[in-house]
């Protein structure tokens, strides 16, 4: 049989499109040749050898609009709106396959984009767009279809915990590690995208979309970045037997969706908590399967190239669905934060004198809290005035907590705004 | 568009013939109908409800060889030869697909297995075959097809796993958990085939295969099993920093295979060890993903059926390679376990008297091992006349290991013959 020839249109070529195209130049295939008949870069690089001698240069994505030379357009540009919006429905509507790896676009735009794809039966692939060198999309499209998926948690964002581990391993404070994440190629010099849980954000409503079958609203999950966790706060969690990860969680409980984004403390016991570094890891949970992880690296360009080349030649083979599903999505009400039962880690900084720990009991009976562990630390030296009291409490409704926490605030005794985390009890 | 109908014959109504008939119950598709048209069995059952309405009955699942009334074989028997493989080729002669848990034959048929089903133009799938609730057959063969594979390692054997856990965590010895074990189904009544390894054995010689495209033989991997496994040893390991898993390893150098299936002890820090209980789970080190690990329960009886469905809707939608592999084997020799360069962990059981340890220094200066560390256990009371001295080394060859322990084990203070298990430091 002669191999079938695929051509395929690049926009952008930046981190993951460079990534790409080292893949390329090592992929050898029998059955497939994939021919590269257009890429859009803005810089100016230049692209020499075989691979690129039939290959037409466009210094504009847009120039794309004019152009139909290709079966799959592999968007890499990133973003929700201007040329790669333009670009992507633009070849949907003109018949083309779309592989992406923006999962601002996808997570924003998934209605719609599913629904021009169906409507000109191509397919669209997005792999890239979460985890990028774990292959989620395809284990909860295809392997664990037959289940029916009850949550999905996890590590979506390796800036995030590249910083958060290297905190807490090398006793350092957030900017110090933030800014050896920068010079190392982990965060962007602009990080305030993965820092805010705004990209953990974007992947976690693909998955909670696609693993619920229904649209997902951005807007609708809450987000709490880890711009404020402490190295404090990292070593009082570890001397009670947790890590603090920044997790993205996905829930369907009868007709309703909790999705949030958090930094939350998980047990060091956890799967989840063992996944340190740039690392990600997902946890799907599911009612045949019972429970799965999957762990690798989750940024970076040759991990992510991997997932867009198995998106490409997934299509070039027809292995994805011929029949694309009918778009008939699920309604779901959504669980307010507020609503959470669960349990809370809480540091205070008060004056070092009697009556401080009744003073915060007090308020915390009141609402129907109670505690589950309480530690205090010693004043660094004499000249400071402030006491530190860590408290763990038993499961409560987050309401409750936020209610007896802007009580405690005002107390006197209180010098600054208490600090807490959620406590999450994954195995 | 309507659903497409596809016809399975299911043989074999085991654990996790079951499983599947208890998914196909829950399973609903508006693109894909699956309908059961025949289900061998050996043992009478009660098929009742509207999914059996139009379902041929078999005792003998020789039967199928005279039957035709279907599109993808479901073998679910098991084992290398007698029905399940004559109705296999059959099937796959006959020109049907064919979706198998049978680990036992497709590790031992491998390559005349692909060659019917490529001359036939069929697909042949395997996935519930490693690690059932794992996709790593997919992930192999779709997502990571760009990268080159260097090395797979894993517990695959969910029995040995709980015996070694269980063992640990409430202190009992091998027999006492085995029938434990036993009593929960965890085990089989004969349990040797995944106490002693060849179990791990046939899913190891799938992934190596598969992973490297050669045509494995499985007498060419070596196998230790854990029916020797005594608890000393792991809390010794423990106190170590390390854990015990029987561990499957293939590895390519160049153009080496290194196969084998053994216990090890592994740092606790490393992924594969914090895999415990009835889990199986797999590190994938590739050049470009580096290293992907996934985790889920590795047998049972809806996990594994999950794996067979995703296999039969891949077909149904023809998600998998349309245009099956060209079958060209590469060639490898086998590397020889006796040429291994690895650390070793050693107990001694000796008479309590001095000149032991320069006994066993000098036999390991002549064989040029060095130690690591030495750990003596006090005897346990004073009638016991034995001691019990824990070693470990740095890197040395295996064949001059084993000349030292030859040696060693003929001294006059050694009291039992040596205990030894190789350290893997994957991390």
């Amino acid at each position: 049989m002669p191999p079938r020839k695929i051509k395929i249109a690049i926009a952008g070529v930046g981190t993951v499109g460079k990534g790409l195209l080292d893949l390329l130049k090592k992929y050898e295939n029998k059955e497939i040749k994939i021919q590269i008949s257009a890429i859009a870069s803005r810089k100016k690089r230049k692209f020499l050898g075989k691979s690129f001698k039939n290959t037409v240069f466009f210094d504009d994505a847009n120039e794309l609009l004019n152009f139909s030379d290709y079966d799959i357009l592999v968007e890499l540009i990133g973003g929700d709106n201007g040329p790669p919006k333009r670009i992507v429905f633009d070849a949907l509507n003109k018949g083309k396959h779309v592989v992406t790896a923006n999962k601002a676009l996808v997570s924003k735009f998934w209605h719609e984009i599913l629904e021009v794809s169906v409507k000109n039966n191509c397919l669209l692939k997005y792999e890239a767009s979460v985890a990028g060198g774990i292959p989620i999309i395809k284990v909860i499209d295809e392997f664990l279809l037959s289940n029916r998926i009850k949550k999905i948690y996890g590590i979506l964002n390796g800036t995030c915990n590249y910083i958060l581990t290297n905190m807490f391993s090398f006793d350092k404070d957030f900017r110090t590690v933030l800014n050896e994440a920068q010079k190392l190629g982990y965060a962007e010099a602009d990080p305030t995208f993965d820092i805010d849980g705004l990209d953990t954000v974007h992947k976690l409503s693909i998955l909670s979309s696609l693993a619920f079958n229904f649209n997902n609203d951005i807007k609708n999950i809450k987000l709490e970045g880890i711009q404020n966790i402490n190295l404090l706060d990292l070593k009082f969690a570890d001397s009670l037997g947790y890590k603090i990860k920044l997790l993205g969680i996905t829930e369907l409980k009868e007709k309703e969706i909790k999705n949030a984004v958090y930094p939350c403390l998980i047990s060091k016991e956890s799967f989840i908590a063992k996944v340190d570094g740039v690392y990600n890891g997902v946890v799907v949970e599911s009612d045949f399967c019972k429970k799965s992880f999957f762990v690798g690296e989750g940024a970076g360009s040759h991990p992510t190239a991997t997932s867009v080349l198995s998106d490409i030649i997934s299509i070039a083979k027809k292995q994805s669905n011929e029949y694309p599903k009918e778009l008939k999505y699920n309604k779901y009400i959504y669980s307010r934060l507020e609503d959470r039962w669960g349990s809370y880690y809480l540091r205070f900084t008060t004056e070092d004198k009697p009556g401080v720990i009744s003073g915060i009991a007090n308020e915390f009976k009141r609402f129907k809290i109670s505690m589950k562990s309480m530690l205090q630390k010693e004043r660094e030296n004499s000249q400071s005035k402030n006491a530190t009291i860590v408290i763990t409490t038993h499961n409560c409704v987050e309401k409750n907590m936020m209610q007896a926490l802007r009580r405690i605030n005002r107390l006197s005794f209180i010098n600054k705004k208490t600090i807490y985390l959620r406590i999450e009890d994954f195995k």
